[in-house]
């Protein structure tokens, strides 16, 4: 991953057939390199109708997930690696070139305790099968800590480098988000300097899910880090701000962050481009 | 309320006579105007002794909670008051001046869905009936907005201004937090500015709950936005760093934000008073 | 003055013919509301010109200089008078509706020793009777608060807001510059609440005088503090990137801080226009 | 350098036997690793005198200063360098272990245009002889870019790494100050960035040269792109508030800009420290 993207969540949170013309359509009237398309189900994304219309839109893409309750391999390894198999499966008949997110667990996956070492343990062990299996298919891994809400797993950056040390593949990389880092990081550079070459993709992301630019994030640091670190990896754009409610619940949004899809394209994607300039990232 | 104040969480998260009794010597050692205490199980509290230690130590309190799962005015209004009542009860005779915190819900409170206006209207009634007990004793009532994932019904100060014109009862007051603006507010300053003069509280808590200064929190704005509106309430620290795992689980902490009250006195305090001068609020 | 405007430096320093025509031409092209016109030479300037173009434009103007040296009232408040007598007449023939800027002394003016009783003494005098001619007149007139480098008279909000409460004049208003703030006040905020209902405009400019958005300003506090005053003056994009070597020298502008007027005007504009719309002051 | 130090201009500006006597007991009562001794007027300085104060203190000293307009070496060259030497020759009697500051030039030093090649030429001849006789004498030897009220040569990050490239001396270093930073670079981090391996030394300074974290510089930026650079070079707090008439006019200082020197080091030195502890800097 490089340059600019946008996850696909501000046009459809689903990927049907319909979503994906859409979404690709809206993304190629913008100036980005990349879109992330979120598989919430799998099985039922048609991935050679998406494969042709990236191929044809010449457009790069990233898949992302969290797993279901029944597939955390905190709970349950083996069944955490056979759905990764069957979405790694998926990403690559897309034609995507990395897989990401909440792929060690689940969003809403919380035991009330920190995770303890049989957790990590599983998690770690599921992951080393999982990108094993991404890298014999020619994808990038990625693991995306969340915020404590989310998961009990990873929330920060030193946890994230320290389980892909602990896992040891080399596709495996480090996912930031700049929402969740603003919850977890004792100042927002901190997550991207325990990461380093580490993070090859960071969702942009503001404080309420809203507009970048229009909320908390101390954005002056994220990229003064990004731009000190030598940062090559992929910076996608993300808004959460037409949810289902299925989606809605596990994120927790329950109102407009945003007025409208069109709003964050127009006042968050320049904002976002024109602050990477300014540290020199583009 | 007025001037500096700190929850006693970071001393102890029960209120037995002997956590009071440490509580309130740890404070008396440090520059603070009132403590807040909070009220989990508030028919555990001995109130006259409480009572009887503020009144020797010269410390002004505030009590807190949030409300148990069957006494959530979303669901049983009526369980809610009756609820309320008590803890009034209590912390009257305590000595403490007001009562706040999630007093309208619970912390974990979410349906999924966005607040109905089913839910709202419950949760005014309860309030309403609540507030005007509240003032027969002499007590303030705040509601205190928290973030999306804790409760549903409140995250944001125009939820909270909107809220208590609803409900009407002049001792009702907005109760802001630092750590829950910086996950709902489109800017620090906006949910102060919304509240204007309904806010008479703040809990002045880092990003990740640590020591104030070292986390993402936006400070000089806060307290600019503070000092701009003639803020003239309460200003309570609050840092959550040594939890049982029954209030950590609802508060989501699964790791040491800061390394001990020690660190949170010598540096947390210090930081947030300079900043309260600089901005000429003390 | 209210909403937004355009310092015209942009576009042209000098005011002949030709630049007014080309410089409001250009204003009209974007959404802004008036423009500041540079009195770098009052006499030269074709007065009935430039009102027959604003009135054409529909355009609202506020006129602004720095006095010359031989004018400057610490030293001869009689010649200070005089030539803000015939700046002020210029201004109302331009039919502009407020004149302001360093119009109690000069840029540059430093006597190596802070302003003494004397000087603050004649600077008033001069102040009351151009402000009462102003006002003669139907202008409003301003003085605005500059770094320690420009001017020692004036550099801060609480330092113009007891000038204008020493002269006394109900026309006389305070006019602050976010680049000089970020040098002078101790907070970004403390100006604008040092100055309060005596605000009236505002040059919000960068830390570099580039493109805003583009420094070290800390724009969300200075919007959050417009908006908890309530204010309802005018704000002024202003950048220098553009001067003739008499204009550079004063202001020590030795590089290019922007690519172009038209960076400034695509990414500036739009980046001021958002965050003051996220503080709703638009 | 490395570690926390001070500007002993704290103390006292002048460098006599009484204010070396004076400033050293002081710093030693705090923990800092270096203090920082402006030579205003090199021959006047006892230099065995600080050299056995410092050796007794075991106190590590930084030398600095601004050449005198008759040294200047944009102007006169070789009367640059004969200053640099015999200045260069007292820092090493002191026993200090390197020599910064507005080395190649005066404060005040303005043409009133953009430095000249002819000019740039003759800085970098001039450092080049003084930097190799630093050497000889076991120095280091800085170079610091302030802001363009100070001087006109050296404004920026990047113009100060072009001239020690252009210099190419290995013992030279860039000197960055976050006071002059904070109204020259396009966001604070970008002139560690262009520096990097060259920064050896900083400034932090507030942006009115008074109490650090009371101010309006971004500090969370600079620690964290410090931090980012694997930073090793010493940080020095310097403030200035306690000046005369003649160095006051050079700097600019027509007001009190702290309560006292106490102020400074009870609350601007512990946020320091705290916030490098924050990016793990010490």
């Amino acid at each position: 991953m490089k340059g600019f993207g946008v996850h696909t969540s501000l046009w459809s949170i689903d990927w049907t057939r319909d979503a994906a013309e859409y979404a690709i359509a809206e993304a190629q009237k913008h100036p980005i390199d990349f879109i992330e398309i979120a598989l919430l189900d799998p099985p039922s994304v048609d991935a050679p109708h998406t494969a042709a219309l990236l191929d044809k839109a010449e457009m790069t893409a990233v898949c992302s997930l969290g797993l279901p309750e029944e597939a955390w391999p905190s709970r349950d390894p083996e069944a955490g690696i056979a759905y990764l198999k069957m979405a790694l499966d998926k990403t690559a008949e897309c034609g995507a070139i990395a897989f990401t997110g909440v792929t060690f667990g689940g969003i809403g996956e919380r035991t009330g305790h920190p995770p303890t070492e049989a957790e990590q343990d599983d998690v770690a062990r599921a992951l080393k099968v999982a990108a094993d299996y991404a890298k014999s298919k020619g994808l990038a891994f990625g693991i995306e800590a969340v915020n404590r809400y989310e998961n009990h797993i990873l929330n920060t950056g030193w946890q994230t480098r320290d389980m892909i040390e602990k896992v040891g593949s080399d596709n495996l990389f480090a996912h930031l988000d700049t929402y969740h880092m603003n919850i977890e990081e004792k100042g927002l550079a901190n997550g991207i300097l325990d990461c380093r070459e580490h993070l090859r993709y960071i969702h942009l992301s503001e404080s309420d899910r809203g507009v970048p630019g229009a909320g908390t994030i101390g954005w002056n640091e994220v990229f003064a880090a990004l731009a000190a670190i030598g940062y090559k990896g992929g910076m996608a754009m993300e808004s959460f701000i037409n949810l289902p409610p299925r989606i809605g619940s596990a994120l927790s949004v329950w109102r407009p962050v945003a007025d409208s899809a069109e709003q964050v394209m127009a006042e968050g994607l320049p904002f976002l481009r024109n602050m990477a300039h300014q540290y020199r990232l583009i």
